[in-house]
């Protein structure tokens, strides 16, 4: 960079907002108490670089698509967004000290309340596949956009942060520069590697990253780091950026002990008056870098007819994960928002549907499935409906994603393949047993559990509509088909499929175990019993209504019937639908470890067929 | 390696073992009608040098701990590690062809239930963090065992392998060899780096280990590797052994499509027949490399009694994560087999108190969730009883491992702190709202919820004494201690701890929600209404005699009231209890995205406060 005198004005401009920020982090965390002051010292340089010469935003409109976008992935560095986004002046900096109150959406770690965030940050290692996505977004709606993330050394040791940095390499995609703040302190002492720069580099090289190392309290060095990222084609960039922890905090300079805690108020004071005697005033002189091109709006919801699906009932037998894919394609014909990704099983979850008809909205994510779901969350922050597949197990590889995606509130897809003890010979390590558990634990979840091919169409098809995110739970084994196109689904709608005046008890199932309660029906019918059959189909939300009038109807007595661990499964959630009705609700689960066999054999063995129905039924009736 | 005739024998042997080792594979997958016979097939060679030359073990004592270890990360290559034993002579040959059946301990991917498998495989990426375990438990042991991983190139992608590879760096574990099979592979289409054999050097280098690339299907190439590895100090080697899938089949090597695919039986006839054509019988020539030392046996577990909790009921306010510290302090003076990890928040769990008086038994994991369970998993395969400790929400980072350290049954002992709304103004991302969801799933697994200081040290001894994985459920507030020393607490009892004549209801709580219970109890006792208060302590397995008997006595109504997430957490556990007995059950519980504010605030805010179980109680008895 040419010194010149616009360049050094820039940099006084830069130094100046980087105290300014320091100073309004200090003050915020000892309002409230508590906070990660020094954490937010570290980068006060780069976030001051980033938000005030660097990119292209419009400070007025944090939710333009085509501002240029920052993820914050050291959450806990909350404090320094917020007073960047107010020194941007979106809003008044007094409300900065409203930080971490209830009534406030300054919260202690970022979430999409603010209008700034994409998604929510604070559980470590995250960001980068956030930014994966959002810049593979912009790559698919040819943006010039950039995308830069935030990390902190600690939280580099995450392996998340390596699935995302081999994925961002392997897809060239050179519109992400990542920021790894070095300040060499974790939460509880120094990191693994503290100052050691060179092996950082070696790492990051070596998964096909351009690396620079800059001192990051170097406004100038910054600058020119930044603008090499930008010229830098065919991969992604990273900055590593030799920090001091707590650097211009009078005192707290690259000390242990005071990860997470805010200043008390006296020590606070003195510090700021040490930082305030180097002001400026320069930053007054900011103009805003507003974005040159727009970036096409996110691609309208087409308007028109949910295709049919194109099962008939009675014919040929179909798993609920082959419809699954043939839907997906249906999807990809009808709606350009509608993306695919897949951990390295799309042959077995029949994503490879999608990727048949529209390659470009493919992303093979391999066996990584953090980073798949990291870049789903970011393609859905950014509009994109990501569907991603793998196999209901592996999805709780990605459970604390799941988790922030929840948080997030973000418009995620996940198709989870193979559940239960059907599966079969592969055995337990291949069985989705806690999946139902897992995701509606999560209460904005939705989650639907289709039986037949016809209903997991449908399923999928919902899934594309809703907003909000959502787990479609799908089956190995081929099933007989039992809906017709015409049969209409909904969420938070069960189907009662038998029933009779004499019903002497309900049993409620899905998936797999409906075929073997369709059996027991049979059977027992044989036998003069008479049961009340339910799809349930919905399992979060629950259709407590048709539960509750259907157990009255059928003697009041309900058993449920699941491919899934007894605990947090569909029987929990129709025991707590009908937990105040007085109703007996008897639960068919897998209560143990399972082993390989043939599907038949283990449904058998672990209490779930048509026989452990019709006996149950019998010593429940009699 | 020098050529000696010797030599010239060995490496014959060990070509023909190879041949043996495929043909075995062939026909066991062949005859179950599907299993992985390629992927198979690209490590025999490598297996064949491990068990027929390198390793010195004892094949007719698998569960001798003087042997060396081996795992098979790759766990899909499943019977290639059963053919090895048995060529061995642990067991006949014929029993191979029982692979995958229900009666056969020859699962579809391995499990302990086999007597030289440590921790089960088969969800990738896990086995180099078991390797660590083992290889550190050797190290405490003074033992010269050596440890070997065997990992897929697809599975390379997993982030948790590079966090596995950082910290074999970092703690410089020179007893572990890895082995890359670079087969180039996945499931569904090539690999990300395919044989871009130099990209995975640089790569593991960078990581710290001796990387060596040789060709896999060499055997003199891999015995001068594996020499090297063993030669090599004060850091881990990795073997990057450059293979084909499908080696030796003819027809099949090198092929996109065959993974996961047994031959047709005319197919299998034919391949087969061509590698009994170089069959040389050399095989028979081989004897066992017996362990030359023996490895001291673990360590046998004290007797004696259990350490008092040194906490005064009434007095000082402690919270339960700094009474799960203390008893850890405890336990490592009294168990030398106890063992403590942490991921980078030791001054917050407490677990910081083991590291300051058993420094050499604790593991410091840093954020790095993943290869902390797996650390946890391979040093209670061998015998160690490890406490691993952080944030329950980021347990959920580790829900793959937590999975199949159920699935192979392991003693682990997993401590989450900061549970709930209550940890206050960090927010959502820092609160663990779905840990009982996630660990009750598992069958096996043991749940413990103290309430305050004395049973989170009575849930700490008791988890230390019982063999089985097991969680501890612990909060950030402190609370008042309510028990004193002489109290016992027993898994799968509850306490009722207020109970009168004239109880209108059971409320049952656990935890934060037990105080707010207390408080409930005296403001309704002063508005004439009596309730019974429960507090549950173990939610797996769950006291459902005293559940019931306590409803049945307070009205036969119950309210739950937890500091958790609705679905899967303790009122479900509880109305699971209770469902068959027509006792309504009112479930208190966060039904929706929290946000940061006072902890007080937010029990308020979200239901789950004295006011808010009074509201209830008044609703229900009116």
């Amino acid at each position: 960079m040419v010194t010149t005198a616009a360049n050094i004005n820039l940099i006084k401009i830069l130094e100046d907002k980087a105290a300014r920020l320091r100073i309004d982090c200090i003050r915020a965390t000892t309002a409230a108490g508590s906070g990660h002051p020094t954490s937010c010292a570290s980068v006060a340089e780069i976030v001051s670089v980033l938000f005030f010469s660097v990119m292209r935003y419009d400070p007025k409109q944090p939710r333009n698509p085509a501002n240029d976008v920052f993820v914050l992935s050291k959450g806990h560095a909350a404090p320094v967004l917020y007073s960047a986004w107010s020194e941007a002046g979106l809003f008044p900096r007094d409300h900065l000290l409203t930080l971490r109150q209830a009534n406030s959406d300054l919260e202690g770690h970022p979430t999409p309340r603010l209008p700034y965030v994409d998604v929510a940050t604070g559980s470590l290692g995250q960001g980068l596949s956030v930014g994966n996505g959002i810049a593979l977004n912009a790559r698919l709606e040819k943006s010039d956009q950039r995308v830069y993330v935030l990390m902190g050394d600690g939280e580099s040791a995450e392996g998340s942060v390596w699935e995302a940095a081999q994925v961002a390499s392997y897809y060239g995609i050179d519109n992400l520069c990542a920021i790894l703040d070095v300040n060499r302190f974790g939460q509880s002492g120094p990191t693994m590697l503290q100052h050691q720069m060179e092996v950082f580099r070696r790492r990051w090289e070596a998964f096909g990253w351009r690396a620079m190392i800059v001192n990051g309290h170097d406004v100038s060095a910054l600058l020119k780091a930044f603008a090499e990222a930008e010229d830098t084609r065919g991969k992604p960039t990273i900055i590593l950026a030799e920090t001091l922890k707590g650097k211009g905090m009078d005192g707290y300079e690259d000390k242990d002990g005071w990860h997470g805690k805010a200043l008390p108020k006296e020590e606070a004071k003195r510090v700021v008056r040490i930082l305030e005697s180097v002001l400026t005033g320069e930053s007054d002189h900011w103009t805003p870098n507003l974005p040159q091109r727009r970036n096409p709006s996110p691609r309208p919801v087409p308007v028109g007819t949910t295709p049919r699906s194109p099962y008939i009932a009675g014919e040929k037998e179909v798993a609920t994960r082959k419809a699954f894919g043939d839907a997906l394609q249906a999807l990809a014909k009808i709606n350009p928002r509608v993306v695919a990704l897949d951990g390295d099983v799309k042959n077995s979850t029949y994503s490879e549907e999608f990727l048949a008809i529209a390659p470009e909205r493919f992303f093979e994510a391999y066996i990584a499935e953090q980073n798949m779901l990291g870049m789903s969350m970011g393609l859905a922050a950014r509009g994109k409906i990501p569907f991603a597949s793998t196999f209901a197990c592996f999805h709780s590889r990605a459970y604390d994603f799941i988790r922030m995606a929840a948080i997030s509130r973000l418009n995620v897809k996940l198709g989870g393949t193979h559940v239960g003890v059907s599966i079969g010979e592969d055995g337990p390590s291949q069985m989705g047993l806690e999946d139902i558990a897992m995701f509606a634990a999560e209460p904005n979840f939705t989650v639907l559990y289709p039986s037949d091919a016809t209903s997991a169409w449908a399923a999928t098809m919902l899934a594309a509509e809703l907003i909000g995110p959502t787990y479609i739970r799908l089956g190995r084994p081929n099933n007989p088909v039992i809906y017709g196109p015409e049969e209409k689904f909904e969420i938070g709608r069960a189907k009662v499929i038998r029933q009779g005046k004499n019903d002497r008890v309900l049993v409620v199932a899905a998936g797999i175990t409906l075929f073997e309660a369709l059996k027991a029906y049979d059977e027992l019918k044989a036998s003069g019993i008479e049961i009340r059959v339910m799809d349930l189909f919905s399992i979060q939300p629950i259709d407590s209504e048709t539960l509750a009038t259907s157990a009255r109807a059928a003697g009041n007595l309900v058993i449920t019937v699941e491919d899934h661990y007894a605990h947090g499964g569909l029987g929990d959630a129709v025991q707590s639908a009908l937990s105040t009705q007085s109703i007996p609700v008897y639960k068919l689960a897998i209560t143990e470890i399972p082993h390989s066999g043939k599907p038949g054999e283990l449904i058998e063995k672990f209490g779930i067929s048509s026989k452990a129905i019709g006996d149950k039924v019998r010593e429940l009736v009699k």
